[in-house]
């Protein structure tokens, strides 16, 4: 597959939870962490979704956003995962930086060069990446 | 309407699906081709939206991912959109994309320049859009 | 709470709706406007969220759409604060664009350069910003 987002994740799906027109699933990556998404109820049928399948989770690096400090806060953000800064390549505007999750995953962002700063986001920091569930695509192979 | 979003696509209202929160919106646009979008009901009422009714739909280009080659995967996002790239604007991080789809329809798409680069888009190079439903607003004249 | 996003609004929970999978909360900024955003029904539980509640929104700058002229048109877009912009900074692709409501809340957006051409984006000029009720996350202190 080759496709723009930054971010495409190989996984299992652990569970589903359906609603009336949307679906809560659960991926769980290599790394043992684990990625919602809320898809479309149809897409769930048409991708033939479940349990013990395979699926890969496309996620754009605008839609990822960065946390140096909690500061005590918990989020409504279904996924926020751990991990440390291994690039940061800075544009007039935007910076594309790439966090490592414990089990080896990349993951790519990008922030404006204001939040580079503030948040002191350089290689070897700690960063959290934080994906709303409803910002996940998910595939199958056919 | 003067809008930021570079996609304002005129369609037509061709069916609607409610749940209890959101429901889903099929958009009939002009080259024939259908875009899904996921509103809050609430939306829905208060736009008086309706089968046959007219409306617009916007995205903005960093909410559209491109694809040139499936790998045999199937997508859970509802709208993906066959083109040709017509024009690439690169960034210091970012690029511009424009896709041409078969009905004239012009599709712009804020990628990362690795995924320039990676997925070789230049003019010519048929590529896919790829929309979720719940990144589209809708709009309705008054 | 150090985090990439440029929006952080701090606020008071109105009302909450809940659907089967997500719900839609209401909260009420420190100027009086109120911001809609939809998470999912688990996250309404694990935070806590309850009418009177206080909660901060955030919301990253890409997400952000800037509208000067309505053209008569409604959106479907919970969100759409008036105010003015105060600043401009321009990238290749990209620009970062300032809008101060009344209440004084500043709100940030990522638009293509192009957006800021045809919509005369400068200081002073009222503007619009439109954010879709999914693109919100929601923290609450612990």
């Amino acid at each position: 597959m080759k496709v723009s987002a930054r971010n495409v994740f190989k996984g299992t799906v652990k569970q589903i939870q359906e609603g009336a027109v949307n679906a809560e699933v659960v991926l769980t990556l290599p790394g043992g962490e684990e990625l919602v998404a809320v898809v479309t109820l149809q897409s769930v049928k048409s991708l033939g979704l479940a349990a013990g399948k395979d699926a890969v989770a496309l996620i754009k690096a605008p839609w990822v956003m960065l946390m140096t400090d909690s500061g005590g806060f918990r989020l409504s953000a279904r996924n926020t995962l751990e991990g440390k800064v291994t690039k940061v390549s800075d544009g007039a505007v935007n910076a594309e930086v790439v966090v490592e999750l414990a089990g080896g995953t990349e993951v790519y962002s990008i922030v404006t060069r204001e939040a580079v700063t503030e948040l002191g986001l350089a290689p070897g920091v700690s960063a959290t990446a934080i994906i709303k569930a409803s910002h996940v695509i998910l595939g199958v192979a056919a």
